[in-house]
Protein backbone atom coordinates (compact mmCIF):
# COMPACT_ATOMS: atom_id res chain seq x y z
CA UNK A 1 0.00 0.00 0.00
CA UNK A 2 0.81 3.87 -0.10
CA UNK A 3 1.50 5.10 3.41
CA UNK A 4 2.34 8.42 4.04
CA UNK A 5 3.86 9.52 7.13
CA UNK A 6 4.18 12.83 8.46
CA UNK A 7 6.32 14.42 11.67
CA UNK A 8 5.43 17.51 12.90
CA UNK A 9 7.53 19.42 15.68
CA UNK A 10 7.08 20.90 19.26
CA UNK A 11 6.54 24.36 17.73
CA UNK A 12 3.40 23.54 15.76
CA UNK A 13 1.77 21.64 18.97
CA UNK A 14 2.53 24.69 20.94
CA UNK A 15 0.20 27.11 18.80
CA UNK A 16 -3.43 25.94 19.12
CA UNK A 17 -4.55 27.58 15.65
CA UNK A 18 -1.37 26.43 13.71
CA UNK A 19 -2.28 22.74 15.16
CA UNK A 20 -6.12 22.98 14.30
CA UNK A 21 -5.16 24.44 10.77
CA UNK A 22 -2.43 21.40 10.46
CA UNK A 23 -4.51 18.29 11.49
CA UNK A 24 -7.52 19.93 9.63
CA UNK A 25 -4.83 19.24 6.55
CA UNK A 26 -3.32 16.35 7.80
CA UNK A 27 -7.30 14.55 8.57
CA UNK A 28 -7.69 15.18 4.37
CA UNK A 29 -4.66 13.76 3.08
CA UNK A 30 -5.65 10.33 1.27
CA UNK A 31 -5.51 7.52 3.69
CA UNK A 32 -3.40 5.33 5.07
CA UNK A 33 -1.14 7.79 7.24
CA UNK A 34 0.80 7.95 10.13
CA UNK A 35 1.75 11.62 12.31
CA UNK A 36 4.35 11.44 14.37
CA UNK A 37 4.44 14.14 16.99
CA UNK A 38 7.18 15.80 18.75
CA UNK A 39 6.85 17.57 22.50
CA UNK A 40 6.68 21.49 22.61
CA UNK A 41 6.79 23.16 25.63
CA UNK A 42 4.24 21.58 28.08
CA UNK A 43 6.73 18.95 29.14
CA UNK A 44 9.11 21.73 30.02
CA UNK A 45 6.24 23.94 31.89
CA UNK A 46 4.95 21.43 33.83
CA UNK A 47 8.35 20.24 35.34
CA UNK A 48 8.48 23.91 36.29
CA UNK A 49 5.55 24.23 37.78
CA UNK A 50 6.65 21.26 39.81
CA UNK A 51 9.94 22.51 40.85
CA UNK A 52 12.19 19.89 38.64
CA UNK A 53 15.21 21.82 36.33
CA UNK A 54 15.68 20.30 33.77
CA UNK A 55 19.48 18.64 33.32
CA UNK A 56 21.59 18.79 29.61
CA UNK A 57 25.01 17.47 28.67
CA UNK A 58 25.91 19.10 25.72
CA UNK A 59 22.93 20.61 24.72
CA UNK A 60 21.26 16.67 25.13
CA UNK A 61 18.18 16.23 27.97
CA UNK A 62 19.13 13.78 30.45
CA UNK A 63 16.00 11.89 31.56
CA UNK A 64 15.87 11.11 34.97
CA UNK A 65 12.69 8.87 36.52
CA UNK A 66 11.20 12.26 37.12
CA UNK A 67 11.27 13.60 33.75
CA UNK A 68 10.67 10.30 32.16
CA UNK A 69 7.16 10.20 33.88
CA UNK A 70 6.70 13.99 32.94
CA UNK A 71 7.63 12.85 29.10
CA UNK A 72 5.25 10.07 29.53
CA UNK A 73 2.17 11.97 30.88
CA UNK A 74 2.69 14.86 28.76
CA UNK A 75 3.52 13.57 25.09
CA UNK A 76 1.21 10.08 25.51
CA UNK A 77 -1.56 11.63 27.69
CA UNK A 78 -1.95 15.34 27.21
CA UNK A 79 -0.52 16.23 23.71
CA UNK A 80 -1.26 12.53 22.09
CA UNK A 81 -4.69 12.69 23.26
CA UNK A 82 -5.60 16.09 22.44
CA UNK A 83 -4.55 15.65 18.78
CA UNK A 84 -6.76 11.96 18.61
CA UNK A 85 -9.93 13.67 19.72
CA UNK A 86 -9.20 16.78 17.41
CA UNK A 87 -8.59 14.49 14.41
CA UNK A 88 -11.45 12.57 15.29
CA UNK A 89 -13.56 15.36 14.92
CA UNK A 90 -12.35 15.86 12.17
CA UNK A 91 -13.29 12.61 10.95
CA UNK A 92 -9.73 11.05 10.77
CA UNK A 93 -9.80 7.74 12.39
CA UNK A 94 -7.23 8.14 14.89
CA UNK A 95 -5.54 6.06 17.05
CA UNK A 96 -2.40 7.20 19.75
CA UNK A 97 0.03 4.91 20.48
CA UNK A 98 3.86 5.17 21.94
CA UNK A 99 5.99 2.39 20.50
CA UNK A 100 4.72 0.04 23.80
CA UNK A 101 1.27 -0.31 22.38
CA UNK A 102 0.97 -3.34 20.36
CA UNK A 103 4.61 -3.43 20.62
CA UNK A 104 5.47 -1.23 17.98
CA UNK A 105 8.89 0.46 18.47
CA UNK A 106 11.40 -1.95 20.50
CA UNK A 107 14.52 0.05 21.71
CA UNK A 108 17.25 0.22 24.41
CA UNK A 109 18.40 2.48 26.60
CA UNK A 110 21.10 4.97 25.34
CA UNK A 111 24.50 3.84 25.65
CA UNK A 112 27.37 5.71 23.89
CA UNK A 113 30.58 4.46 24.87
CA UNK A 114 32.93 7.22 23.95
CA UNK A 115 30.64 9.68 26.45
CA UNK A 116 30.63 9.05 30.27
CA UNK A 117 27.45 9.98 30.47
CA UNK A 118 24.09 8.54 31.85
CA UNK A 119 21.48 9.93 29.51
CA UNK A 120 18.88 8.02 31.93
CA UNK A 121 15.61 6.92 29.95
CA UNK A 122 16.32 7.41 26.49
CA UNK A 123 15.81 4.97 24.06
CA UNK A 124 17.54 4.13 20.76
CA UNK A 125 15.62 1.98 18.31
CA UNK A 126 16.32 -1.48 17.47
CA UNK A 127 13.27 -1.96 15.10
CA UNK A 128 9.41 -1.12 14.42
CA UNK A 129 7.02 -4.30 14.00
CA UNK A 130 5.66 -3.25 10.40
CA UNK A 131 3.81 -6.44 10.56
CA UNK A 132 1.46 -5.08 13.73
CA UNK A 133 1.08 -1.19 12.39
CA UNK A 134 -0.06 -3.00 8.87
CA UNK A 135 -2.51 -4.70 10.71
CA UNK A 136 -3.82 -1.04 12.32
CA UNK A 137 -3.70 0.39 8.79
CA UNK A 138 -5.46 -2.05 7.36
CA UNK A 139 -8.52 -1.57 9.69
CA UNK A 140 -8.68 1.48 8.71
CA UNK A 141 -7.03 3.39 11.69
CA UNK A 142 -4.76 6.44 12.00
CA UNK A 143 -2.03 5.79 14.02
CA UNK A 144 -0.45 9.15 15.37
CA UNK A 145 2.62 8.28 17.60
CA UNK A 146 4.23 10.23 20.34
CA UNK A 147 7.85 9.97 21.28
CA UNK A 148 8.14 7.45 23.16
CA UNK A 149 9.18 3.52 22.95
CA UNK A 150 9.84 0.87 24.97
CA UNK A 151 12.39 -2.27 25.60
CA UNK A 152 9.55 -5.18 25.74
CA UNK A 153 10.62 -5.47 29.46
CA UNK A 154 8.71 -3.18 30.86
CA UNK A 155 10.56 0.00 30.87
CA UNK A 156 9.54 3.14 28.77
CA UNK A 157 11.79 5.41 27.17
CA UNK A 158 11.73 9.08 25.90
CA UNK A 159 12.97 8.89 22.07
CA UNK A 160 13.33 11.42 19.37
CA UNK A 161 10.62 11.68 17.63
CA UNK A 162 12.26 12.92 14.09
CA UNK A 163 14.21 9.00 14.80
CA UNK A 164 11.36 7.14 15.32
CA UNK A 165 9.23 9.00 11.87
CA UNK A 166 12.47 7.56 10.07
CA UNK A 167 12.64 4.44 11.17
CA UNK A 168 9.15 3.91 10.74
CA UNK A 169 8.97 4.39 7.27
CA UNK A 170 12.25 2.07 6.64
CA UNK A 171 9.99 -0.28 8.11
CA UNK A 172 7.71 0.31 6.24
CA UNK A 173 9.31 0.73 3.17
CA UNK A 174 10.12 -2.94 2.80
CA UNK A 175 6.45 -4.03 1.46
CA UNK A 176 5.09 -0.74 0.81
CA UNK A 177 5.54 2.61 -1.22
CA UNK A 178 6.28 4.96 1.49
CA UNK A 179 6.34 9.15 1.81
CA UNK A 180 8.13 11.09 4.53
CA UNK A 181 7.50 14.50 5.30
CA UNK A 182 9.14 16.22 7.98
CA UNK A 183 7.23 19.48 9.31
CA UNK A 184 9.23 22.21 11.12
CA UNK A 185 9.10 25.89 11.61
CA UNK A 186 11.20 26.67 8.47
CA UNK A 187 10.13 26.53 4.86
CA UNK A 188 12.75 23.77 4.46
CA UNK A 189 16.76 23.27 4.15
CA UNK A 190 18.14 27.03 4.13
CA UNK A 191 21.01 27.84 2.68
CA UNK A 192 20.98 31.58 5.01
CA UNK A 193 18.70 30.63 8.06
CA UNK A 194 17.50 34.22 8.05
CA UNK A 195 15.95 33.91 4.54
CA UNK A 196 13.19 31.47 4.04
CA UNK A 197 13.23 32.38 0.67
CA UNK A 198 16.66 30.93 0.47
CA UNK A 199 15.12 27.03 0.44
CA UNK A 200 17.32 24.19 -1.08
CA UNK A 201 15.09 22.77 -3.17
CA UNK A 202 16.86 19.24 -3.82
CA UNK A 203 19.53 18.17 -1.49
CA UNK A 204 21.75 15.39 -2.22
CA UNK A 205 24.07 13.42 0.35
CA UNK A 206 27.16 14.86 -1.66
CA UNK A 207 25.72 18.30 -0.93
CA UNK A 208 24.29 17.76 2.81
CA UNK A 209 28.45 16.91 3.20
CA UNK A 210 29.81 19.64 1.43
CA UNK A 211 27.10 22.24 3.55
CA UNK A 212 27.99 20.37 7.03
CA UNK A 213 31.88 21.17 6.28
CA UNK A 214 30.84 24.93 5.36
CA UNK A 215 29.11 25.15 8.46
CA UNK A 216 26.02 26.58 6.14
CA UNK A 217 23.98 23.08 7.82
CA UNK A 218 24.77 22.93 11.32
CA UNK A 219 23.12 22.05 15.09
CA UNK A 220 19.84 20.66 14.95
CA UNK A 221 19.45 20.38 11.42
CA UNK A 222 22.53 17.49 11.37
CA UNK A 223 20.91 14.58 12.67
CA UNK A 224 17.13 15.89 11.19
CA UNK A 225 18.75 15.22 7.80
CA UNK A 226 20.45 12.15 8.81
CA UNK A 227 16.83 10.69 9.53
CA UNK A 228 16.28 11.61 6.01
CA UNK A 229 18.92 10.01 4.52
CA UNK A 230 18.22 7.29 6.90
CA UNK A 231 15.19 6.50 5.36
CA UNK A 232 15.90 7.10 1.88
CA UNK A 233 19.01 4.63 1.82
CA UNK A 234 16.47 2.00 3.31
CA UNK A 235 14.05 2.72 0.12
CA UNK A 236 11.53 5.16 1.52
CA UNK A 237 10.57 6.75 -1.73
CA UNK A 238 10.06 10.43 -1.13
CA UNK A 239 11.22 12.56 1.81
CA UNK A 240 10.44 16.18 2.25
CA UNK A 241 11.31 18.85 4.76
CA UNK A 242 9.29 22.46 5.81
CA UNK A 243 6.71 24.19 6.99
CA UNK A 244 3.43 21.86 7.96
CA UNK A 245 1.45 23.82 4.46
CA UNK A 246 3.45 21.58 1.89
CA UNK A 247 0.94 18.53 3.13
CA UNK A 248 -1.57 20.31 1.08
CA UNK A 249 0.22 23.11 -0.77
CA UNK A 250 2.46 21.00 -3.72
CA UNK A 251 2.82 24.00 -4.60
CA UNK A 252 5.13 25.04 -1.56
CA UNK A 253 8.68 25.44 -1.46
CA UNK A 254 10.41 22.76 0.56
CA UNK A 255 13.45 20.91 0.60
CA UNK A 256 13.10 17.38 -1.18
CA UNK A 257 16.01 14.78 -0.04
CA UNK A 258 17.43 13.46 -2.92
CA UNK B 1 -15.77 -14.82 19.96
CA UNK B 2 -15.47 -15.21 22.98
CA UNK B 3 -14.38 -11.84 25.17
CA UNK B 4 -13.21 -11.72 28.39
CA UNK B 5 -13.80 -7.79 30.18
CA UNK B 6 -11.83 -7.27 33.49
CA UNK B 7 -12.02 -3.84 35.21
CA UNK B 8 -9.48 -3.24 38.25
CA UNK B 9 -9.87 -0.25 40.21
CA UNK B 10 -7.65 2.21 41.66
CA UNK B 11 -6.49 0.31 44.87
CA UNK B 12 -4.49 -2.11 42.77
CA UNK B 13 -2.66 0.45 40.60
CA UNK B 14 -1.39 2.18 43.71
CA UNK B 15 0.28 -0.97 45.15
CA UNK B 16 3.22 -2.19 42.50
CA UNK B 17 3.42 -5.32 43.84
CA UNK B 18 -0.27 -6.18 43.53
CA UNK B 19 -0.48 -4.33 39.78
CA UNK B 20 2.33 -6.74 38.60
CA UNK B 21 0.64 -10.02 40.28
CA UNK B 22 -2.23 -8.66 38.56
CA UNK B 23 -0.72 -8.26 35.23
CA UNK B 24 0.92 -11.11 34.92
CA UNK B 25 -2.38 -13.15 35.60
CA UNK B 26 -4.27 -10.88 33.26
CA UNK B 27 -1.65 -11.42 30.70
CA UNK B 28 -2.10 -15.21 31.05
CA UNK B 29 -5.86 -15.13 30.50
CA UNK B 30 -7.24 -16.67 27.23
CA UNK B 31 -7.67 -13.97 24.44
CA UNK B 32 -9.59 -12.38 23.45
CA UNK B 33 -9.55 -9.69 26.73
CA UNK B 34 -10.16 -6.40 27.42
CA UNK B 35 -8.79 -4.39 30.32
CA UNK B 36 -10.34 -0.89 31.97
CA UNK B 37 -8.55 0.60 34.49
CA UNK B 38 -9.53 2.95 36.89
CA UNK B 39 -7.36 6.21 37.73
CA UNK B 40 -5.38 5.47 41.96
CA UNK B 41 -3.68 8.23 44.25
CA UNK B 42 -1.54 9.73 41.27
CA UNK B 43 -4.02 12.26 39.75
CA UNK B 44 -4.80 13.58 43.25
CA UNK B 45 -1.28 13.66 44.17
CA UNK B 46 -0.16 15.66 41.18
CA UNK B 47 -3.10 18.28 41.67
CA UNK B 48 -1.82 18.79 45.02
CA UNK B 49 1.99 18.75 44.11
CA UNK B 50 0.69 21.33 41.60
CA UNK B 51 -1.39 23.65 44.27
CA UNK B 52 -4.84 22.26 42.98
CA UNK B 53 -7.52 21.16 45.02
CA UNK B 54 -9.84 18.95 43.69
CA UNK B 55 -13.83 20.41 44.14
CA UNK B 56 -16.51 17.98 44.83
CA UNK B 57 -20.49 17.88 44.89
CA UNK B 58 -22.46 15.55 47.09
CA UNK B 59 -18.97 13.24 47.27
CA UNK B 60 -18.71 13.72 43.39
CA UNK B 61 -16.09 15.14 41.83
CA UNK B 62 -16.10 18.35 39.18
CA UNK B 63 -13.63 18.15 37.06
CA UNK B 64 -12.78 21.65 36.05
CA UNK B 65 -10.48 22.03 32.82
CA UNK B 66 -7.17 21.83 34.52
CA UNK B 67 -8.24 18.46 36.55
CA UNK B 68 -9.00 16.92 33.19
CA UNK B 69 -5.86 17.81 32.21
CA UNK B 70 -4.27 16.13 34.34
CA UNK B 71 -6.32 13.36 34.12
CA UNK B 72 -5.51 12.69 30.45
CA UNK B 73 -1.99 13.00 31.75
CA UNK B 74 -2.62 10.46 34.91
CA UNK B 75 -4.86 8.28 33.53
CA UNK B 76 -4.20 7.99 29.17
CA UNK B 77 -0.37 8.38 30.28
CA UNK B 78 1.37 7.72 32.95
CA UNK B 79 -0.96 4.73 34.65
CA UNK B 80 -2.01 3.26 31.28
CA UNK B 81 1.28 3.59 29.07
CA UNK B 82 2.81 1.68 32.16
CA UNK B 83 0.74 -0.80 32.45
CA UNK B 84 0.90 -1.45 28.72
CA UNK B 85 4.77 -1.80 28.81
CA UNK B 86 4.33 -4.48 31.50
CA UNK B 87 1.57 -6.54 30.07
CA UNK B 88 3.84 -6.09 26.88
CA UNK B 89 6.85 -7.51 29.12
CA UNK B 90 4.59 -10.31 30.15
CA UNK B 91 4.20 -10.92 26.29
CA UNK B 92 1.07 -9.84 26.10
CA UNK B 93 0.32 -7.56 23.09
CA UNK B 94 -1.93 -4.50 24.80
CA UNK B 95 -2.24 -1.54 22.94
CA UNK B 96 -3.65 1.35 25.31
CA UNK B 97 -6.63 3.08 24.21
CA UNK B 98 -8.93 5.96 25.67
CA UNK B 99 -12.55 6.74 24.34
CA UNK B 100 -11.17 8.89 21.74
CA UNK B 101 -8.55 5.99 19.90
CA UNK B 102 -10.29 4.34 17.30
CA UNK B 103 -13.67 6.58 18.08
CA UNK B 104 -14.15 3.74 20.46
CA UNK B 105 -16.60 5.47 23.34
CA UNK B 106 -18.45 8.48 22.70
CA UNK B 107 -20.09 10.68 25.20
CA UNK B 108 -21.65 13.82 26.05
CA UNK B 109 -20.99 16.58 28.88
CA UNK B 110 -22.81 15.48 31.82
CA UNK B 111 -26.29 17.39 32.52
CA UNK B 112 -28.29 16.40 35.15
CA UNK B 113 -31.57 18.23 34.92
CA UNK B 114 -32.37 17.83 38.60
CA UNK B 115 -29.10 18.92 40.03
CA UNK B 116 -28.42 22.54 39.59
CA UNK B 117 -24.29 21.83 39.48
CA UNK B 118 -22.04 21.71 36.73
CA UNK B 119 -19.89 18.58 36.37
CA UNK B 120 -17.35 20.32 34.19
CA UNK B 121 -15.68 17.43 31.77
CA UNK B 122 -17.33 14.35 32.69
CA UNK B 123 -18.75 12.35 30.28
CA UNK B 124 -21.81 9.58 30.08
CA UNK B 125 -21.36 7.28 27.73
CA UNK B 126 -23.38 7.10 24.81
CA UNK B 127 -22.16 4.96 22.58
CA UNK B 128 -19.27 1.85 22.28
CA UNK B 129 -17.88 1.27 18.37
CA UNK B 130 -18.21 -2.59 18.84
CA UNK B 131 -17.01 -2.70 15.33
CA UNK B 132 -14.00 -0.72 15.62
CA UNK B 133 -12.97 -2.73 19.19
CA UNK B 134 -13.80 -6.24 17.32
CA UNK B 135 -11.22 -5.04 14.74
CA UNK B 136 -8.72 -4.32 16.92
CA UNK B 137 -9.47 -7.63 19.12
CA UNK B 138 -9.26 -9.53 15.78
CA UNK B 139 -5.88 -8.62 15.03
CA UNK B 140 -4.92 -10.08 18.23
CA UNK B 141 -4.58 -7.08 20.14
CA UNK B 142 -5.22 -6.40 23.99
CA UNK B 143 -7.29 -3.42 24.17
CA UNK B 144 -6.21 -1.60 27.64
CA UNK B 145 -8.64 1.35 28.51
CA UNK B 146 -8.75 4.43 30.73
CA UNK B 147 -11.55 6.14 32.17
CA UNK B 148 -11.78 8.69 29.11
CA UNK B 149 -13.96 9.12 26.64
CA UNK B 150 -14.76 12.07 23.58
CA UNK B 151 -17.90 13.68 22.31
CA UNK B 152 -16.21 13.53 18.62
CA UNK B 153 -15.98 17.18 18.44
CA UNK B 154 -12.88 17.27 19.95
CA UNK B 155 -13.82 17.50 23.24
CA UNK B 156 -12.06 14.66 25.78
CA UNK B 157 -14.26 13.68 29.17
CA UNK B 158 -13.67 12.16 32.35
CA UNK B 159 -15.97 8.94 32.82
CA UNK B 160 -16.51 6.75 35.12
CA UNK B 161 -14.60 3.46 35.02
CA UNK B 162 -16.98 0.78 36.06
CA UNK B 163 -19.81 2.29 33.62
CA UNK B 164 -17.06 2.10 30.77
CA UNK B 165 -16.63 -1.00 31.75
CA UNK B 166 -20.42 -2.14 31.75
CA UNK B 167 -20.62 -0.50 28.61
CA UNK B 168 -18.13 -1.98 26.48
CA UNK B 169 -19.34 -5.42 27.47
CA UNK B 170 -22.80 -4.74 26.97
CA UNK B 171 -22.01 -3.28 23.34
CA UNK B 172 -19.71 -6.63 22.86
CA UNK B 173 -22.13 -8.92 24.25
CA UNK B 174 -24.50 -8.43 20.80
CA UNK B 175 -22.63 -10.49 18.65
CA UNK B 176 -19.98 -12.02 21.33
CA UNK B 177 -20.34 -14.76 24.56
CA UNK B 178 -18.93 -11.56 27.07
CA UNK B 179 -17.95 -12.20 30.44
CA UNK B 180 -16.69 -8.96 32.92
CA UNK B 181 -15.49 -8.88 35.93
CA UNK B 182 -14.85 -6.69 38.57
CA UNK B 183 -11.93 -6.47 40.32
CA UNK B 184 -12.00 -4.71 43.63
CA UNK B 185 -10.55 -4.28 47.34
CA UNK B 186 -13.02 -6.45 48.66
CA UNK B 187 -13.90 -10.32 48.32
CA UNK B 188 -17.35 -9.50 46.59
CA UNK B 189 -20.44 -8.28 47.75
CA UNK B 190 -20.61 -8.30 51.89
CA UNK B 191 -23.23 -8.82 54.04
CA UNK B 192 -20.90 -6.80 56.79
CA UNK B 193 -18.54 -4.32 55.37
CA UNK B 194 -16.04 -5.70 58.24
CA UNK B 195 -16.21 -9.18 57.42
CA UNK B 196 -14.49 -10.32 54.15
CA UNK B 197 -16.27 -13.90 54.80
CA UNK B 198 -19.51 -12.74 54.15
CA UNK B 199 -19.67 -12.75 50.13
CA UNK B 200 -22.63 -13.00 49.01
CA UNK B 201 -22.11 -15.65 46.23
CA UNK B 202 -25.12 -14.74 43.97
CA UNK B 203 -27.01 -11.90 43.73
CA UNK B 204 -30.14 -11.05 41.90
CA UNK B 205 -31.82 -7.86 41.42
CA UNK B 206 -34.41 -8.94 43.56
CA UNK B 207 -31.86 -9.27 46.25
CA UNK B 208 -30.04 -6.03 45.47
CA UNK B 209 -33.23 -4.54 45.63
CA UNK B 210 -34.16 -5.74 49.08
CA UNK B 211 -30.35 -5.15 50.65
CA UNK B 212 -30.07 -1.67 49.29
CA UNK B 213 -33.61 -1.16 51.34
CA UNK B 214 -31.98 -2.50 54.45
CA UNK B 215 -28.67 -0.34 53.35
CA UNK B 216 -26.42 -3.32 53.83
CA UNK B 217 -25.36 -2.72 50.41
CA UNK B 218 -24.73 1.39 49.53
CA UNK B 219 -22.23 4.19 48.87
CA UNK B 220 -20.29 3.39 46.01
CA UNK B 221 -21.65 -0.57 45.97
CA UNK B 222 -24.84 1.12 43.97
CA UNK B 223 -23.35 2.40 41.08
CA UNK B 224 -21.04 -0.70 40.79
CA UNK B 225 -23.83 -3.04 41.12
CA UNK B 226 -26.10 -0.95 38.98
CA UNK B 227 -23.44 -1.23 36.34
CA UNK B 228 -23.32 -4.99 36.63
CA UNK B 229 -27.38 -5.51 36.32
CA UNK B 230 -27.31 -2.78 33.06
CA UNK B 231 -24.79 -5.31 31.65
CA UNK B 232 -26.36 -8.47 32.62
CA UNK B 233 -29.79 -6.90 30.70
CA UNK B 234 -28.02 -6.39 27.86
CA UNK B 235 -26.79 -9.98 27.63
CA UNK B 236 -23.60 -10.34 29.14
CA UNK B 237 -23.14 -14.08 29.89
CA UNK B 238 -21.28 -13.87 32.83
CA UNK B 239 -20.86 -11.12 35.22
CA UNK B 240 -18.29 -11.03 38.91
CA UNK B 241 -17.15 -8.86 41.43
CA UNK B 242 -14.38 -9.85 43.63
CA UNK B 243 -10.53 -9.90 44.18
CA UNK B 244 -8.41 -9.92 41.31
CA UNK B 245 -6.84 -12.81 42.28
CA UNK B 246 -10.20 -14.45 41.20
CA UNK B 247 -9.42 -13.79 37.91
CA UNK B 248 -6.84 -16.46 37.85
CA UNK B 249 -8.38 -19.01 40.92
CA UNK B 250 -11.89 -20.07 39.59
CA UNK B 251 -12.51 -21.62 43.33
CA UNK B 252 -12.36 -18.61 45.01
CA UNK B 253 -14.83 -16.37 47.00
CA UNK B 254 -16.62 -13.49 44.96
CA UNK B 255 -20.11 -12.52 44.03
CA UNK B 256 -21.67 -13.48 40.53
CA UNK B 257 -24.56 -11.39 39.38
CA UNK B 258 -27.47 -12.96 38.10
Amino acid sequence: MKIHIVKIGGNVIDNTSELNEFLNDFAQLDEPKILVHGGGKIASELSQQMGLSPQFYNGRRITDKQSLDIAIMVYAGLINKTIVAKLQAYSCNAIGLSGADGNLIKAHKRNWPDVDVDFGYVGDVDSVNAKNLQLLLKSGFVPVFCALTHNQQGQLFNTNADTMASEIAGALASENTVKLTYCFEKNGVLTNVEDENSVIPKLTKQNFNALKQQNIIHSGMLPKLENCFAALERNVSQVSIGSPKIIKNNNMACTQII
